[in-house]
């Protein structure tokens, strides 16, 4: 397998669907190759722009992404889109009128589609997901949209990825409440309030700019607008582009990209380094030693912490 | 502070309650003196009988707690008990009749009692708990019961420290079951049906012998009892002790408590190890390896994985 890798690597850096599918599965495995590949995909990276978009199940990301795909290809863009989310559409388990509207991207060459399962990987999803992007950046991708439930602690390491993250809220219900409870307001580039149509979006559009103006967003020089949209119809998604690309053009003028990109990095290799330092402990000559030191704590012949110490140096 | 330090070990092992405060707040604020005071108890670890107690909220958790505490004193022996439950009456948030319970251990000389925080120690509870069960060894604690919400992932790492664990379930509303998905019927020594003179007991009695029997829970030598018991008003209580001491026994004999020990070493060692690593990439001179390695992924110099390895064996 390892052989083909120059060649796959060739394959998606002409666009060719099969080769980054079959990228995107190594890194998703953890195969052996991965070091390899992303050595080869290191000087490639960093061009594309991306943005994820979380919130929570029902609030509409899939709408909201399948139009912003519509406006970004219209605009001659190549768009990478990452599903992060077991009942997205673009997983599969979707409601018949969602993926309808998919089919017509599923179509598209201009697209490339994957869902990710947020499990399993070495380094969780803080190490899966910039080695996946690098692979669709590598592949020509002008934007990759990830898409996230909100729930949990994968959109926050998701959003970590993302240039630009939007938060979705619908009106009612208490969706902002809820979004600041989960910790996803401190995460929003941006704000949409969907289904602004629906009675209630005047209050959720108030209630959101007071959070943000109460400073429950962070200062970073960037104050983030909260967008009306109404995905189903398309309204709002002009704006909403809008203010994408201010956010990016705000990113690239302030030096924040470059920051940005060097923090998510630093989580990446943390990320990496952690994971590395479990396999070593965990197998061969670093799980014997960590037996032996187990044993010499039980017997009290040494304290937890001065092992740890030691197995941390010698690994 | 640190020149205290041998005081109060000595304090807590004449069984002084403000010195075993003291330390156990050492170990959950992550001091410095740590290290020193695990290397200092390393010798005298390993005689008390740590007990989990896990179960959804309303369970009846406490309640048992609470006979299990009034059981155990009966036989003179001295009780620890850690609530690692926001909601835990032992943690102050309780209702009144909850609290009035508690009360008559709480002026109990021999009941040492200690709510413990979730979160924020180096390493995780992986790494907390087994040093606050150290101390409570020293302290001459002859059992020490651990009380946690059977919700997440605490539920998990605290059955890992403890030689015995009780999974608690309620009559009706498919307790079993939830307990089941939440993947605690694996960690179960013995099942606790407790409200037991409820409606649906004997069906949920059945329902967990079943899973029993299926090998839902992992063969180990040891059939997991189902104990009914109405906490409330005793009945059920002393089967229940009568089941623990039992497991004890099988511990010993079998040779597993000597496996489970090193095996929860492992774990505590590897946390420590994982937590000390990430200490030393997040500060200092690793702090700075980090961001250089970062930036150097950014522009393509490195890829992540070289990195990630490089500072794993630079650490």
């Amino acid at each position: 397998m390892s052989r083909d890798l120059p060649a796959l690597v060739e394959g998606a850096r002409e666009g060719r669907v099969r080769a980054i599918a079959r990228l995107i599965s190594l890194v998703e495995d953890g195969a052996p190759e991965v070091p390899a590949l992303m050595a080869e995909l290191a000087s490639t990276s960093g061009r594309s722009h991306t943005i994820g978009i979380t919130g929570s199940p029902g609030v509409g990301k899939s709408t909201i992404t399948s139009s912003l795909i519509t406006a970004l290809r219209s605009r001659g863009e190549r768009i990478g889109v990452l599903a992060v989310d077991p009942s997205s559409p673009f997983s599969g388990g979707a409601l018949l009128g969602d993926r309808i509207r998919m089919q017509q991207h599923a179509t598209d060459e201009g697209v490339f589609i994957r869902s990710m399962a947020s499990r399993g990987h070495l380094g969780g999803l803080a190490a899966t997901t910039p080695q996946v992007l690098r692979v669709l950046d590598a592949a020509g991708c002008d934007a990759v949209l990830i898409e996230t439930v909100g729930v949990g602690q994968s959109e926050v390491e998701v959003a970590a990825a993302a240039d630009t993250t939007l938060v979705l809220v619908a009106p009612g219900m208490g969706d902002s409440i809820q979004a600041a409870k989960a910790g996803i307001l401190e995460i929003g580039d941006i704000f949409v309030v969907n289904k602004a149509d629906r009675d209630g979006a005047d209050a959720t559009v108030r209630e959101l700019r007071n959070m943000i103006a109460l400073g429950d967003a962070p200062d970073r020089g960037w104050k983030p607008p909260v967008i009306r949209t109404v995905a189903s119809t398309g309204e709002g998604v002009d704006t909403l582009l809008a203010a994408i690309d201010d956010h990016q053009a705000w990113l690239v003028a302030s030096g924040e990209l470059a920051s940005r990109r060097v923090r998510r990095a630093r989580d990446e290799v943390e990320a990496l380094a952690v994971a590395i330092l479990r396999r070593r402990l965990e197998a061969g000559a670093g799980s014997e030693r960590l037996t032996a030191a187990a044993e010499d704590v039980v017997t009290g012949r040494v304290d937890p912490h001065t092992a740890a110490a030691r197995l941390v140096s010698e690994a």
